[in-house]
């Protein structure tokens, strides 16, 4: 379906970074879910540039509910999102059109739409539509947290700086839901931004490893093949701009180990069946069992550097050597966490409806 | 769509592991293609048990057409494939069906099917599925071979053992389709094979992870968010029981490097555009730059270990200790190599033929 | 999805009329739901070949059901029903394989598939494709029945011979849950094989005209645009071969009226909202509004006739007459008719497990 | 996927009667098709309220192209049309929002949505959604015209007035293709707006049913079962609010004839395989066989009247009897032609590029 994505319910994204407007429509969702401007507000300043460790241009990223939503809740009928695109400045990139940005589509676009999209900002491609994901997965965000599902996402690891693993969830989930600097350690955090900071001051980059939590999922969701938990969440995942890793748990550690140390033990607490490792991130062939699902993703440096690179002049078909001026940012996994909860919010409420039916969501009993 | 993936072209899979029959049906492929009996032997045997370091389960797997082939070529309408399962042992399981087994999925099918679920040898969620999904595959890969694409896969690492970095990728892919154990340095090879056997010996298992390479794909094809050939890659590769994390070209090691590293910077090769390295794994943007598609997945350790594990009796909601019995493979990274081939070529089907119409993949002249 | 229908539920169809099987995959169904043998006998007695108004090629039509169904229930898992064919007489098609069969899809496979299809018995077009629609639509017929959603079709009109209108609905749907000929009134009826003896005996063939009702369905079900409830009967219904016409309610006498005639007037009985008449076939702006459902379907005459009739020689490209052999039926929107219950049942269990959830077709409390 | 439509090509559409936007996305849609504002602007005003047999709310239907659309050709990503909606009178419509109007979506809209839904106006089922169906159809059709692909859709009849039948289809879809009134015979047309004319004084409405042809179409399209040419067709056509029936070729009169009279014979006509009769309207086992697709759609009467209407008061829970005010079409056939056309189009579009590829519609050769 392209740029569509979800079954129950379900995103269509559309936009370029420099047209008149990006947005998105959300299909599929229940009628009757508060629409919680303050909560959404909350999740677009968590996407928002960040002082000097981020790029100049901001936008207002304020949406516009042109349809499907009435009386402050929504009708049930599609939810489509605009915002508008006022800061833009298309002149600095008309100059360098035809140098392919390594790293970035410029290449892939052109081969693709055979030279008709939209170059200016990365076009459909940009960073930028990430904006309206976030504001539709803050509606679904909030809705879940209706129903006891909470989802938080920090700085794993950049460069040779870990942060503490996840303790208490709910806690940590709650520290993280705040535009502040995405770390569960403070200190942790301020060497990140060190290494922001120094990489940008030399006209460079950097990349990070972001680690999610969801707390409160029911046991018995997903499907066993092609529908497993980890498929879905994987296919949104990998549609974030960025994104080149994605593993649910143990992840790659897992060559590192044998069964008798990576399989989750059972064991009773009351009436509930929990696992007393959680080594397979909470899903066991493709389900939900019930613990938290847990997975990470790697965000590669982002690919607009101050730095010269050299490339291709694609009309002129040489090599060529390119010099980006611009606004960019050194590095966006800090400000992609909150895209990276936006899609996990989007896939499980699909999943969730798929189960348990269209206006489970909404249900306030649930 | 459940267990059903693709939009072009779909496979549709279906069968319990005690059942009397497993299978897939492939619809929307192309009609005019040669059904290559010795070619999808050949990768039915590269998933066939091993010896010693696999279990004593061993099925003919015959792939039986019963619609949609004719005078031995696809016909176009929907490919029905069965394989009966004859060497089943459905005993063995009976006793212990109340007890979880740790890693596995008897406990989310459960939660989700609601005890009706088939139990004997993980029902639906077993491996043996995969032979269908080898024998789809290999109808798809040898199209793709036709159209100068090919497919191959080697274990990358298991424990502290490596295989050799992908060099020549037209010899590595050929010297990996064969039932041979896939390393690309046969000393690494045998290292692992004895990492594997010695954990058997201590009723262990170990897991590992593979590494592809596609090589002749065409430029262009994938869509820019939702559809990304990351995200829909990653989407069927995540179906595979065991995977538990995709990652491509650098992958999670991004997070190690400078963006002045990672990205991978274009040159004209005569009259192409080629990236002096391949970090991005072929992939800019969603959408293939013409490079070779390089991606990585772990496969966990084998859940069954015949070690006495801690879980529950979910019959009597207590704690319990499960001692299997059975037939298990101590590791199964070197015969799911070929599953996650045959998912490739499956996903990379269906993106071409989105792309230059269902025809294309029967096209000689391609 | 083309020969993939549904979301929730999806059934996915194969199998040519000559191969050595024809079936069918149900996914996305509920566990728990019994498999009621006589239930399924029932209804493929009802698609059965009746006498002399029938072609003498008669089937077992006995479904096995090789995944799915465990302890005579669903699963939950993809459910694959498998029929013999058995009784095949290829050497009738041979002969004539190149004289494209007026009315029949001979032409178009070959333009779709360029040949490669299987022509034998009208191959993948055969309406034997239809049984294993029957014994999907019966699990899921017998699964609604249990939630109190009654299906009935009768034949409406054959030539000049009306059946009466539907009266009592619980009754006249009873009535027509049997293999008999399907017509409320036995007399129009009995004239109406009348009609189909003498086309037979005159070597031609007669079509007619069917009318469903639905009773028990909630309102609310349906979605505003393009998954109208109207939309997703009707893509299913003209899957079936020979349909060329589907109306709702009134349908196309709708162009005779006026809006006071057509509109149909609210009133409260009771606590329920119905409406005076049912000119909109239970359905308003595509959803349900809680009244019975009510179509027709018109099935064309069968295009296998045995006199000799004008066509062309595909091979030669030449005109030629053709001259029919073999087993064909004069009429068989009798025999369709429970075919259309079928579908019914299908697109509304869909419907209904997108709005209330996969289990709630197994819900007992309902 | 409920408001989305469509698998190469899809269209999703949003908005409310009375909010501040309706629009549409359209996805999958080749680079490089020009955006031709005359034909787009044509194509709205065929469907443009007419003088006094028309509503009085006369909106502007500018198209605002926010995506997908760059130096005037498509560029290949989403492409979102959204429309001002300015004209709107909500407060005739919260006198009476709890009197359910016969005919309309009122009640089943509370039933699905929970009184959540905006009824103003009819709200997401009003009919004003299909002016972006509109603008996304006129691109469809003007790219299929640049392949010789030609739609058009006359009034056939209304009450006892019949328009004069199809003849030479060039010279009458050129006819067709004007804000005119829709029918062939001018005179026939002049006596259908007098009927109107009539209905409308006597504060009543009037339907019709209206026939649509295709020419140019390449044989072998569509597929065999699920997706058959008649079902999408069908699918997207009864999405189209009224209308409430849909047959092909000679669709419900095939009731009245035997196989001998209905079925087409094929002849050769120089190197093209084509029929004497056209009555399964160029069709034949859901593809297309080359011959122009016919097809009819009914359209019931405008549920609006100005007459006095028996109903409920669905938050009183009692009768209650409703006399509209407000702007209403005492007939919509005439306007809803261009719909027609438009779903024709889409669907076309969407099937041509499964086969043909992505880029088929761009291309100029084809």
């Amino acid at each position: 379906m392209k740029n569509t994505f979800g079954n129950s319910i379900s995103v269509t994204l559309f936009g370029e970074s420099h047209g008149s407007h990006i947005g998105a429509v959300i299909d599929g969702i229940a009628p009757g879910i508060e629409i919680d401007m303050d909560y959404i507000h909350n999740k677009i300043d968590q996407r928002r540039p960040q002082g000097k460790i981020s790029t100049a241009r901001v936008e207002a990223d304020e949406p516009n509910f042109v349809s499907g939503v009435f009386e402050g809740k929504t009708t049930g009928t599609p939810l489509c999102i605009i915002m508008e695109n006022s800061n833009t400045k298309s002149k600095d990139y008309s100059k360098t059109k035809d140098l392919m940005r390594p790293g970035h589509a410029d290449f892939t676009a052109i081969e693709k739409y055979h030279g008709f999209a939209d170059y200016r900002g990365g076009g459909h491609f940009s960073g930028r539509l990430t904006a309206p994901i976030v504001a539709a997965g803050a509606i679904m965000a909030k809705a879940l947290e209706n129903k006891g599902i909470f989802i938080g996402t920090h700085i794993k690891r950049c460069q040779n700086i870990s942060d503490r693993p996840f303790g208490d969830l709910k806690s940590d989930i709650k520290k993280l839901n705040t535009p502040a600097f995405p770390t569960l350690d403070d200190r942790a955090g301020a060497e990140i931004v060190k290494i922001i900071e120094t990489a940008a001051a030399e006209k460079d980059s950097v990349g990070g490893i972001l680690e999610t939590a969801v707390t409160g999922i029911p046991s018995g969701v997903g499907e066993p093949w092609f529908d497993s938990i980890e498929s879905v969440l994987a296919h949104g995942l990998f549609a974030v701009p960025a994104v080149k890793g994605v593993e649910f748990g143990a992840g790659f550690a897992f060559a590192d180990v044998r069964g008798s140390q990576a399989n989750d033990s059972f064991y009773m607490d009351g009436d509930t069946v929990k696992t007393k490792t959680n080594n397979n991130g909470g899903i066991n062939g493709g389900i939900t069992n019930g613990m938290p699902i847990v997975f990470s993703t790697v965000i590669k440096p982002t690919a607009s550097i101050f730095r010269p690179q050299d490339t291709v002049d694609i009309a002129k078909m040489e090599n060529a050597v390119l010099e980006l001026k611009g606004r960019h940012d050194p590095a966006i996994f800090h400000r992609a966490r909150v895209v990276i909860d936006s899609i996990t919010a989007i896939c499980l409420c699909d999943m969730l409806c798929q189960r348990f039916g269209t206006d489970w969501l909404a249900d306030k009993e649930g």
